[in-house]
């Protein structure tokens, strides 16, 4: 078999929805994959090439985040993975390391290709699992698998991760502005304080309900509430340059709030619909009064989720592009 | 003018929702006030007169809460208090200091007979705010003035108060297992650590989460989370006997869970509609187990917020009672 994924962007936190709430974004990572008699050399080698965007990306092999969701789909599914080798063909139109949940969507894309190619019959569940067992946590994964807006939380007993779809308010707008560089997560995470104030605690906790009913309702108060985050942008801010600047042009072009997308270096605002245009370009103008160009994602929440076909083996793919 | 106001009992916490979200609970707080020209005496003085449940309480007129509402409710509409004083009449179902909102209850009624009577004018938001600031937290204000289930977050912008209701699925119904002895509101907030591991709090915002989506979804497993608190319960637990194996037995039974209503002594499970009977019947069984003669108050979302009316001026009253 082969198999063809197309997995979405992803911007998670959404201000206090820390580690827990992402949402898809119209950005798309596809890729497919030919097992076993198709490739040559064998010896169960599982090989990436990357085009497009991801051209630029250099990781060896085993580190490739597609090889690694693809072979823990295998271990999780008890499934050897391909005796004659793989080889994986990527392409992507999501920018790399600036908080759109890249990460993600290359480790959800080899769940998703092993899981198709090899017969595994994985849930999404399981999907969202493996892929959040190789990625830490859950925010970008979940979104990236389910599309949309998703809560994924942690049960009480033993750990078991619960994933939901939020709703989302349609007249209200996400603003990602992308600046050229990427942001380091592991440094980004680093940063945090090991113990917080209980108070900190308590406000952050009041915010993220206010983020899961604000999606739902679209009320501005209440989202500006829950973009005011607590747990980590505190922290992680300055790491960005003209952070403070451009979360201010989006609030005075009418932007509810504005925040870090995951670590960053993107910065996402949510506005009413109407503000959109405006919201854009007041963050556009920001960032370049400090010397930064960058582009701005618009999107509402109904992105879909990853998708995923597989079909009879072929030696011949049809030319790898996001847009289809 | 004289005024009447009935204001219901309350819940708060459920678990994860610590110091913002809350439930009205069907037992009311009935209070009537007669100003200045119908009181003898004069002097300003504000005399309450406690019937039923209340007489058994003792409180200077000082310190009394439903003075302190309507005297702070004059305060805010710089509105002077009645030259001549005034004569409030309470009578109340609602458990005192068992984390039912009886403080609250009496706050509000306080604020509420205050507006009536000498035409305040006041929002319910400005009520909300004004009974917040004498009570700490507006977890029980809101949701007896509002009704149902209710979140309060404090704004990014010099600590406003936003109030929003929550849906809550009609399948899902709370129980409220109420013990004979109370909980010392002040003592169990002196619990609580100052400082908090940073995962910890992140745990917390994501169950508080968890608790807006599945109050409104009544999905099971959002909501076996979000009463898994970790902001208060893991601090207070031990200073209610029993709570361990009620708890244990509201889950045995088929509550989603169970925890503190609002810092104790009463616990509040959240169950299956169906399964409601059985579970108020296994923490009443499990309370008796340890020693303790509990009574369950069964409800349902849809309590309504505080109502108030406003009379012409009269010296005769009927009589006071929460049924009516």
């Amino acid at each position: 078999m082969t198999a063809r994924a197309r997995v979405p962007a992803s911007s998670s936190n959404l201000g206090s929805g820390f580690d827990c709430i992402g949402v898809a974004i119209d950005r798309w990572l596809v890729a497919s994959v030919t097992c076993a008699a198709e490739t040559r050399g064998g010896g169960g080698d599982i090989t990436v090439r990357r085009h497009g965007r991801l051209t630029a990306v250099s990781v060896p092999a085993d580190e490739d985040l597609l090889v690694r969701g693809f072979r823990a789909a295998c271990a999780a599914a008890r499934v050897p993975a391909p005796e004659g080798g793989a080889i994986i063909d990527a392409a992507s139109d999501i920018p790399v390391g600036c908080g759109l949940g890249s990460s993600a969507a290359a480790i959800v894309a080899g769940v998703l290709l092993a899981d198709a190619a090899l017969e595994l019959n994985l849930t999404r569940q399981q999907v969202v699992e493996i892929a959040t067992a190789i990625e830490g946590h859950p925010d970008n994964v979940a979104p990236a698998v389910y599309g949309g807006a998703v809560l994924s939380v942690r049960t009480s007993t033993g750990g078991g991760l619960v994933s939901t779809s939020l709703n989302v308010a349609a007249d209200i707008e996400l603003l990602i502005a992308v600046p050229p560089f990427p942001s380091d997560t592991k440094a980004a995470r680093a940063l945090l304080p090991k113990m917080l104030p209980h108070a900190d605690a308590v406000l952050a906790a009041s915010r993220a309900a206010a983020l899961v009913q604000g999606l739902a309702t679209g009320d501005g108060a209440l989202l500006s509430a829950a973009l005011d985050d607590v747990l980590h942008v505190p922290f992680r801010r300055a790491r960005i340059p003209g952070y403070d600047a451009v979360v201010a042009a989006a609030q005075n072009a009418g932007a509810f709030g504005a925040t870090l997308s995951g670590a960053g270096s993107a910065i996402l605002a949510i506005a009413p619909g109407q503000q959109s245009a405006a919201v854009g370009a007041a963050m556009i103008a920001a960032w370049r009064d400090n010397g930064v160009e960058a582009e701005v994602i618009t999107c509402t929440s109904n992105v879909a989720g990853a998708s995923v076909i597989a079909a009879p083996r072929t030696t011949h793919h049809a030319p790898l592009t996001t847009h289809q």
